[in-house]
């Protein structure tokens, strides 16, 4: 089981990139979590260039997400909204469509950032991904400088976010299996 | 009287930018409103990035903010939400701190389009910008491929747009006249 991971900081030692490696690291074994590293490099988005030869680090991140059988974002909250540069991702996939019906799931570092999760639950709803409620987590980092092993070493901090890739996996699971029978049923 | 106008939308037939374009017309004598033409320019927010060596294109933007009287907002929605390259131009001045007090009126070109305008809201609301609610219109265009001499040929939307220019100009202006007595006020 593939999942790209998508951190809406580009800070080095950013929180939500930190969490995202954790979970990594808690799932290893069940899920492949591979964190996307292009978010910096996706030109801004415009109309005019979404066209058929878009640039080239454009067509990687809609490969990666075709390739993934699940996203997991972790973001920070800029201004009580989402930061630009995650937004301006989703943006760019908006009319090509990977992630229809494509599971996400979201990790929020902080219970005070409620906007920026509503408007990106909104977003990726509007989008027509398929959030997975139950492997959506809140946590309480105490600060944004925090690393790895803190998080790992944290034993209610790693266990929810153990519960949340579980669930997520287990949500990715069953959808599989019941697929069959949905072509089956529609026949 | 000096407004910087920004648009949401790269695109260039964009109707957010020929709106702009139209307010500028409009209110030609009253004020002068410049579009703001560097938003591509501005690298992905990066807080590691946020120093002292900032980008040219940051400073430069900055630099605009500073010298204007007013910021005009005309911004597409993309996908329920603020569309990432304008929300990654906000990102760079919420600690540098050039909208701090200063005049904002959004336009908004689309009734239908409610998410991405209450998201500008509260993201300029808690960046302490000073929004005007009188200058901030919303309109009804037909379609999003309009050009400037239709929207001020049609007389529902240029009195509309003149309105706004004149409520803004007016907001700003009686501004200007109270600073004095506020100071006095306060030693």
């Amino acid at each position: 089981m593939r999942i790209l991971a998508i951190s809406g900081s580009l800070r080095a030692g950013s929180s939500n990139t930190v969490l995202l490696r954790a979970a990594a690291e808690l799932a290893s074994g069940t899920m492949d979590i591979i964190l996307y590293g292009g978010l910096a490099d996706l030109p801004h988005f415009n109309p005019d260039l979404d066209n058929g030869t878009v640039a080239l680090s454009v067509r990687d991140f809609r490969m990666q997400l075709q390739a993934a059988d699940g996203v997991l974002i972790s973001s920070p909250e800029y201004a009580h909204g989402v930061p630009g540069v995650l937004k301006n991702a989703l943006d760019w996939v908006v009319a090509s469509g990977e992630l229809y019906d494509k599971p996400v799931a979201l990790i929020n570092a902080s219970k005070r950032s409620t906007h920026a999760q509503a408007s990106l639950v909104e977003t990726l709803t509007v989008m027509t991904a398929r959030l997975i409620p139950e492997a959506s987590i809140t946590l309480s980092l105490r600060c944004n400088k925090i690393d790895q092993g803190e998080i790992l070493s944290d034993t209610e901090i790693s266990n929810t976010l153990r519960s949340g890739v579980q669930a997520f996996a287990l949500a990715i699971e069953s959808r599989r299996d019941e697929k069959p029978v949905e072509s089956i049923s529609s026949e």
